[in-house]
């Protein structure tokens, strides 16, 4: 059975001025995780106030679930507001913002927790998504601090910093996406490429804010005791004094699900790719898939990143284009990833319902206007 | 669309020496609660150690839900172990001892919140069950601070205490379990009975304690400051000092359901009398309807006592009878009720799979044998 599992938390890193994504009111920033799950598990609102993002991909995802059934289990990967989805609890505390000392100091317990769940699972296929705002800064700090290159692939300008390479000593494994999804015999262990090729950091914000993130992510390294590089095959680390309890939470899952035998699905853009980077990072030599859309495939060529860290891509188009409702500001790119969004659409290609997801994810959103407002 | 809700909890009432229903290691029994919400949610135990009854009801009830394939939310209404499955937070703590002072503080706030629940979810049906070792003697107490008689009918001596009358001052509606399911346009106001009939206190143990049950809620009364009948009218007091925080969140889930349009089936046995009594106390109106199994029903013959409190009884076989299986031990009363089993017999009778409901029963308490022991 193939089960669809979110990621569902918060950091205090989305609060700073302009780095969110989300463009609506600040107050609603930390309900965003809640409202998804929400959203996901119901089709509605139970307990969060508004979805404060509009469109949201979370709505994708439960079209998607309406078409084709797929059982949920939301992950409290450190929500600061209630939900009334039900969740299960890896001891993940909200984050801080990544320029304190010790931002996130339950990501090891978090992730140690969740590895235990995702092994204990024992579901033939796991899907991950995660919903976090402000989530693509500390995605960039991991991948700095595990010295994975992190660059925007097509920014210019503000390059000043060096690419920092991984400290690998064992033998590269080949970049292996042109071939079909490896059965898992492969003999040759699987570790993260030293900086051949970019994890492309993106945003679902329409004005990508790089420069920001980068700075706040200098200011992280600032606070902390870890250097850039200096958390490689370190995962936990990385992800404590650089990072967010959604990537811990993620990254355990994987690992715990890969263990007994499951096979993982990782549904976002930039962000699952920093979670691969963790995963390679902590030994994790399986087969990795991460599912994403045409919006952050074009948008920020993530090919060459998942070849460097030996992962599937693959991209599904909900077919957004050329409309003229609601749905065109998925298609403009305002809501990208996220929510497990690529993780659904693939689900719904899989069960030949792909063409149905656009209707679907305009009448939960008409649903969600007609209760809550636009 | 139907939804199956289970409650899950814990009252501190259930260590007291020869109360409870559970055989087993005594360690285990608070874990009993965690364990069949893993077992209801995912077919095969996850974070709790074992399922500490065998035969459980839960088996049953995951059985079902393997054929019917019906949603599932899992209420915390006072764990006290951990589970892995995904679980709502209605701000219940688990219960302590009926004997203290202020056994179920956290009663009061549970119903609210899970009323504010049942409201919002906003489905058709809701079908609830509830879990907790012990809860025949507090579901005992909190009928008799109602005033709503408890005795079991066929129970011989030990009735020195006079049976306590509801002291109800609105007109008594008649009892029409006979007729179908009323459509819920009844003009006539529905109030609990004064004492007609009794709410039969039954146990899953198949020696019946009843006399302990009763010295056990006479010291609760001791030690509280309600006396017998006096929490009348007043629900939310007798579940804080004569209950447990289960009855509580599946009144307030029921109370809040029913308001917002959604039918409410409590699958379960003479518990679920109880949170009728409590609902019918609360000035709810609407149609109520108790599914429960032939073993229930015929050990304690509750009909009367649904008739005094004006719901519908519905009576399900699930066809145990004769077999020389695990399943035998269901037959001969040693798992009656209890996690939702007879709600979701009904919900199999009706998707015309209660033929097969042993045969996958036994499928789930093999695979559970197997991986745990017996």
């Amino acid at each position: 059975m193939t089960r669809f599992v979110l990621a569902a938390g918060t950091t205090a890193t989305a609060w700073i001025d302009g780095l969110s994504a989300v463009d609506a009111d600040p107050d609603l920033l930390s309900h965003a995780p809640s409202a998804d799950a929400e959203l996901i598990e119901y089709g509605h609102l139970v307990r969060a106030p508004a979805v404060p993002t509009s469109p949201t991909p979370a709505a994708v995802t439960r079209a998607v679930r309406e078409q084709v059934g797929f059982e949920t289990l939301v992950v409290d990967a450190g929500l600061a507001e209630p939900t009334g989805a039900p969740t299960v609890d890896v001891g993940a505390n909200p984050g801080r913002d990544v320029r304190e000392a010790d931002p996130v100091p339950t990501a090891p317990g978090a992730w140690v927790a969740a590895r235990d769940l995702g092994r204990a699972l024992s579901d033939d296929e796991l899907v991950i998504g995660e919903t976090i705002p402000g989530g693509t800064a500390t995605a960039l700090g991991v991948c700095r601090a595990l010295g994975v290159d992190c660059e925007e692939p097509r920014s210019s300008g503000n390059s000043e910093e060096p690419r920092s390479s991984g400290n690998s000593e064992e033998p590269r494994s080949s970049g292996n996406s042109e071939e079909p999804r490896s059965s898992g015999n492969s003999e040759e262990p699987r570790s993260p490429d030293d900086g051949e090729a970019a994890v492309p950091i993106s945003s679902s914000h329409p004005e990508n804010t790089l420069a920001l993130k980068r700075a706040v992510v200098d200011a992280a390294f600032e606070a902390s005791d870890v250097d850039p590089g200096e958390a490689a095959y370190r995962p936990k680390l990385a992800v404590r004094f650089l990072g967010d309890p959604v990537l811990a939470v993620v990254a355990g899952l994987a690992a715990g699900a890969l263990e007994s035998g499951t096979e993982v699905v990782l549904g976002g853009g930039t962000r699952m790719l920093a979670v691969v980077a963790l995963l390679r990072h902590a030994g994790v030599a399986a087969p990795l898939t991460v599912a994403t859309t045409t919006y952050v495939a074009d948008d920020a060529t993530p090919s060459p990143a998942a070849d460097a860290l030996d992962c599937d891509l693959v991209v599904t188009d909900p077919g957004f284009e050329g409309r003229d409702d609601a749905l065109a500001r998925y298609a403009a790119g305002e809501a990208t990833a996220g929510a497990g969004m690529g993780g659904a659409l693939l689900l719904a290609e899989r069960a030949g319902a792909l063409g149905r997801v656009a209707d679907g994810t305009l009448e939960v959103v008409e649903r969600l206007t007609e209760s809550h407002g636009p």
